[in-house]
C-alpha cells in the first residue's frame, strides 16, 4: 500500500490515508517521492479558497521522485529514456490539449482551458497525482525532466514552483546588462527573481518587503539593497539610478497597492512585469497619464509557466547551484504525519520554505 | 510686416499682431504659411492649464508651409536640399539635444527634458515660432520634411499631431494580419489609429465612442464596427472574436475609465496600447490580478511623437491618399482674425477639425 | 470504393486505384474532397527527389473537402463541432508530439522530429491520406479549419501552401507601414507574399523575376514595380528608396544566386528573410564583411509552416478575398484521371497553379 | 608644448612631434591623457589599409584622461558637471548629425555619414584629435563618460574598443539563461564577448580559436570550454547541447570562413551574431537551404558602437571589475617614443593588449 497525505474536504484536517499501489499503464511511471513542495497555494486548497478543486486532494505539485517503474519506454524532454532509479522532476500542467486555438495559434499554452494540474484539480479519485505521498503515478504525457548535475532533490523543492514562476517573469522583464532592477516582495517568488536578476548581469538588484527576516533572505541570496516598505523607496531607488527609477521593477508581493508604488518607481521607458497578482486581493487606484501613458511605462502580466520555463529553471540550478543558497531556503522538512503542521507554519510564516518527505 | 493671431496672456481673447518680417541666419528657414492645426492642446492653452508655457503665445504646432528664403543651404530629412517654392512640413519639437541620457543611452528622445515645442513652449516674444501666423521662422536644426506626392497642405493639416501620435501607437500596437483591434475614442488620434490599423492589415477593425457623429467619423475612415459606449461593450467585441476578446486595444479616448474598460476588453495573452491619456484627468480602479496578470496583458504607454513618426506619416498619407478621407475631416477654415472663433468651436466639439489659413 | 491518383513508385507513371471507403475512427473525421492542390514538390516526389517517402503514395498536401462523416464529436481550431456538410482544410502536418525539446522549449514546432504529412511522408499504404482522392481520412488530431466567410474552395487551393508559408515569412519580415519591400521571385510563395506585404501597408513593394508572364501575375496582384532580374536591378531598388536600398527583402526564388544579390538591394540596418531556399540548390559565394556585417544586415531564415499560420491564412483570405485576385492563378482543373498531365505542366511551367478536382 | 605620437604618411615611421598647448572653446574639455588604447586599426592605419584617413594623423580612438580644463560649463552623459581633475573616457566617435535619415528615421546612428572618428579620420591638422598624446582636445559635443567605481584607467584601457564592440554584439545576441553561446575568435572582441556572455547567465561559453595563447586567455575569462579549430568542432560543440547545436554563436574572429562554420554549430533556430566581419577580408560560400533556410537560422550583422553601449560597458566594468580579470590582458605599457615599437608587436600578436602612456 502506498501512503499519501490527503485534505479530505476544506477546512478538514489532513488525515494520512493508504492507497493501493500504481501500476502503470503505457507511457506511464510510477515514482517513489523524494520530497515535495509545501506552498502557499496549499494553504488556499486547505481553507477551499480556488473554485474546481476535486476534495480529497492530495496536495504537492511540485516534486522529485525516483523512478520505480515505466509503462514501456518513456522518454523525457531532452528524449532520452526514463530509466528506474533516475531522480527526476515533472511539469504539473498535464493534458495540455495542442489543439485549442490559445495552444497553437496564440501559442499562449498557459491559457489553455484543457489543462489539469498535479496536486490542485487532480483529486486524489483519479489516482496518486499529488506529491505528499509516497508514490506519484505520472500519466502518460507528463513531461519528465530529469535532475540537472549537482541538482539535489531539496534543493529543486527550495527553488519550488517560484523558480519557474520566476524564470518566467525573468523571460518577459528582458534585462540588459547593468540595468537596475527592483523586485517587489521578497517571498518564493520575489527571491527567486532577484536571483535571476543577479544572474542576467543586472547592475543592481534590490528588494523591497515590509517583512525584515524576509528582507534577509533576499540578502542571503545577493540582494545589492535590501529596502523597507515605506515612503521613501521613490528616493531611494532614484538616489542609486541617477535621478530616473528603476529599469525594470518585477512586481512579486501579491499586493495589489504594489501596483502604483512600481508604477512610481519605473524610469520613465521601463518596464513593469506584474507576475505576483495571482490571486484575486481587490482594487487599487492607479492613474494613467502620469502612472503609464506620459512615461511611456510598459506593463507585463505574467502568469503560470510551462515546460519551458521548468527546464531552463534546471539548467539555471545546475549552473549557478554554487552561487545561490536554494536549500537554505528550507525551514524545516516534514513527514507525511505532519502535513498539517507544515501547512501551519507555511500560513503562519514560520517558516521560508517547508518540504514533505514522505 | 508679419501678421500672426497670439494669444496675449492665459484666458485673454485672441489679438492679430503685426511683426518684423523674420531674415534667416544661417541654416533656418522662412515659410509662408499655407495651413496650420487648431488642435484641442490650443484650447488648454488658450485657459491657461498647461505649466512651463511663455505668453503671449503663437500657437500652431503642425502647419505647412512654402518656402521663402533660406539661410544658405539647409536639407531636409532625405538630405535634399531645400529650395524657395518648396511645400514642407516640420517636426514642432526642436532642441533636442542628443547629448543626454534619454536621447543617446535610453534612446527615448521624447523623454529629452531639453525640448522645446513650436507653438507651444517656445513664445511670440522668440520670434514666429507658431503656425498661425503669415510666416514662420525655422531655427537651425528643425527638420524638415516636404510635402509627399498627391498630399496637399489641407490633407496633412487634416491629419495634424494626430497622425503621427497614431503611427507611434500603431508601432506599439505590433498589428498582424488578421488582428481584431478595438480602438477607443473617435477623435483625431482615434481616427488616425482606425486608417492605420485597416492599412496595417487587421481583420477587423472596431471603434467605440460615446458621440454618434465621432463614430459616423470613424465609419467613413473605414471602422468595421461603430460601437457606442455601453454595458454591451464586452459582449459585441466577444461576439466578433471567437468569444476572447480583441488582440489589440488602443486607447485613444483620454478617459480614466477607458483603461479598466480596455483591460476587460483585450483577449488573454493580448495588447493594450494607452496612447489618448496625454492629460492627467484623474484616477481609475482596476483589479490587478483579473486585468492583467492572469491574462498576460501587456500594456504599452506611448507619449508624443518624433522625426521618425512624422516622415513615416507623410510616406502612409502619400501611399493611402486615396484610400482614407483625410481633407474631408477638415470642417472649416479660419483666417486669422478668425482664429478666436476656431478655438470657440473646437472647444465645444462643433468642428471635427478646425484649420488656420493666414 | 474511393477512387485515388497513385503515384506507385518513382518515376513510375500516375495511376488510378480503388480503395475501401474509410470508417472514421473515435476523432477522425472523412472528408468528400472538393479540391486539392498540385504544387512543385509534388514534381520532386513523382521523380523520387525526396528522402523519406513511402510509396505508393496519394499526393495532394493542401486540400479542401466537405465533412462526410465524424468518429463521434470533432472540434475545430476555434472549438466548434465539425459537422457533416461543413467546408473545411486542414493542417497537412500530423503527429507533432508536443512532447520534446522543439516542441516544448524552443516552441519551434516545424523542428520536431515526429511530424509526418499528409500527401508527401504518409503514403497509401497507411490510409487515404493524401488529397488527390476522392475521399481523406483526417486522423484523430488532425487540425482542422473552416473555409472562411468568401473563400470558395477553389481560392483557397490558389492561395496553396504558398500563402501560409508566405504568412511565416511575412510574420519574420515585421514590415511597417510606408516600408519599401522587394521579393525576389514570382511564385507560388512569392506573389502571395507580394498580396501580403501589400497588405501590411508596405509604401512600396517590387517583385523581381526572370520570366515575363510569372511578373505579369506579380502585377496582378498588385505589385508596384514588376523588375526584370538583371545588373540594373540595385540602381533600380535604390531609385525607389532614396538611395538606401529596400527596407525588407524577402527571398522567394529558390535560387542560391538570390541570396548575395538580396544582401546587396537592402538597405543598411534592413532584414532579409529567406523562405525560398527549401531545397538544397548547392552553394554560393557571399562576401560577409560587405553583405552582412558593415551593413548590420539581419537575415531570418523561414522554413515550413504550423497551424497558426494556416489560421491567419484563413482570416487573410477572409479578409481580403476580393482584393486580390488569388482565384485567377488557377489556369486549369484535372480529374483525377488527369494528374500526370498535371504533374507535367507545373513542370513545364506551363501552368501557374493547376488543381485536381476528383 | 604637447608631445604626441604620429604616423606621417601610410608606411612610415612614427614619430613625436610637438604641437602648441589646446585652449578650449566654449564647451570643449582638455584632457591630460592617462592611457591610450593601441588596437588591430591602428595597424592598419599605419600601413594605410583604410580609405579616407587624413595624414599626418593622431592615432588612439579610445583613451582615459584626467580634465584639465573646460571651456565653460561642460556636462557629460548623465548631466553632471565636468570637473578638473575628473578621470573620464569619450566616445571616439564624434559628429554624428542626428538630422540625417538614419540618425532620425533608422535611428541607426552607426549608419550616420557624418560622424567623424578620434584618432582615424579627423588629422593632426585638425588638433590633438588622437589619444597617443600627452593631451586631448575634445571638441563640443564630444560625448563624455566618467570612469566608474572601481574602473581604472588601465583596466578601460584594456577592454579598449572591444569591451563597447561586444557589448552591441550581446545586445543583439538575446542571451536567455541557461542558453549554450559559442564564441569564434579569442582576440579582443572575442574575449569581451565571452566575458559578457557568461555575466548574461549563458549556461555554458565556449571559445574557439586556432591560437592556444589566445585561447588561454579565454580560460582566464572564464570561458567553460576553450575549443581548437578544427575538424571535430561540430561534434564537440553538439555534444555539449543535446545534440543540437549552439544557441547563441557569435562570430568575433574576422574570417570570412568562419560563416558557414558558425552556421554549422548553431542549433535549429538559433541566432548568429556576426560582428568580427569589420574589414573586407574577400568571399565565403554557403548553402542557403541547409545554412540558413531549413534551420530557420537568424543572422544578425552588427558593426560599431555608440555611446549607450559605451555606457553600458562602463556600468558593466564597475560592476564585474572584480570577475572578469581586463587589467591582466595588457602586455606591456608603451611611452609615446615606443608607439612604434607596440604597433610592431600588435602586428607580429606578441602582445595581448598594448596601451600607450604619454
Amino acid at each position: 500500500m502506498t501512503r499519501a497525505a490527503v485534505i479530505p474536504a476544506p477546512r478538514a484536517p489532513v488525515e494520512v490515508r493508504a492507497y493501493r499501489d500504481p501500476e502503470p499503464e503505457p507511457g506511464a511511471v510510477v515514482l517513489r517521492t523524494l520530497a515535495s513542495e509545501v506552498c502557499g497555494t496549499d494553504v488556499h486548497l486547505w481553507h477551499g479558497r480556488l473554485a474546481g478543486v476535486p476534495y480529497p486532494l492530495i496536495p504537492g505539485h511540485v516534486s522529485v521522485g525516483e523512478v520505480m517503474e515505466t509503462g514501456g519506454e518513456v522518454r523525457d524532454i531532452e528524449d532520452n529514456p526514463v530509466r528506474p532509479g533516475d531522480a527526476v522532476t515533472f511539469l504539473d500542467v498535464h493534458g495540455t490539449c495542442y489543439n485549442c486555438w490559445y495552444c497553437l495559434v496564440a501559442k499562449a499554452s498557459t491559457r489553455c482551458p484543457h489543462r489539469r494540474v498535479y496536486g490542485i484539480t487532480y483529486g486524489a479519485d483519479e489516482g496518486l497525482l499529488g506529491g505528499w505521498s509516497e508514490r506519484i503515478y505520472l500519466k502518460p504525457g507528463v513531461q519528465i525532466v530529469p535532475l540537472g548535475a549537482n541538482v539535489t532533490p531539496e534543493m529543486w523543492i527550495a527553488g519550488g514552483c517560484g523558480l519557474p514562476t520566476a524564470v518566467h517573469a525573468i523571460e518577459r522583464a528582458e534585462i540588459r546588462l547593468g540595468d537596475r532592477v527592483l523586485i517587489q516582495g521578497a517571498g518564493p517568488v520575489g527571491l527567486n527573481a532577484c536571483a535571476l536578476a543577479l544572474a542576467s548581469g543586472a547592475g543592481w538588484v534590490g528588494v523591497v518587503d515590509a517583512v525584515p527576516h524576509r528582507l534577509e533572505a533576499a540578502r542571503a541570496m545577493g540582494a545589492d539593497a535590501c529596502l523597507p516598505l515605506d515612503a521613501n523607496l521613490p528616493g531611494a531607488v532614484r538616489a542609486i539610478t541617477g535621478g530616473r527609477g528603476a529599469d525594470i521593477v518585477i512586481e512579486a508581493s501579491g499586493s495589489p497597492d504594489a501596483v502604483p508604488q512600481g508604477c512610481a518607481v519605473a524610469r520613465d521607458g521601463g518596464r513593469y512585469v506584474i507576475v505576483g497578482q495571482y490571486t484575486d486581493n481587490g482594487l487599487v487606484e492607479i492613474n494613467p497619464h502620469t502612472d503609464i501613458n506620459r512615461k511611456h511605462l510598459e506593463i507585463r502580466g505574467c502568469w503560470g509557466s510551462d515546460l519551458s520555463h521548468v527546464w531552463r529553471a534546471m539548467e539555471i540550478m545546475a549552473r549557478f547551484h554554487s552561487r545561490f543558497p536554494w536549500t537554505s531556503l528550507i525551514s524545516r522538512r516534514y513527514r507525511l504525519e505532519e502535513a498539517g503542521d507544515a501547512l501551519s507554519d507555511v500560513e503562519a510564516r514560520r517558516v521560508v520554505k517547508a518540504v514533505i518527505q514522505p
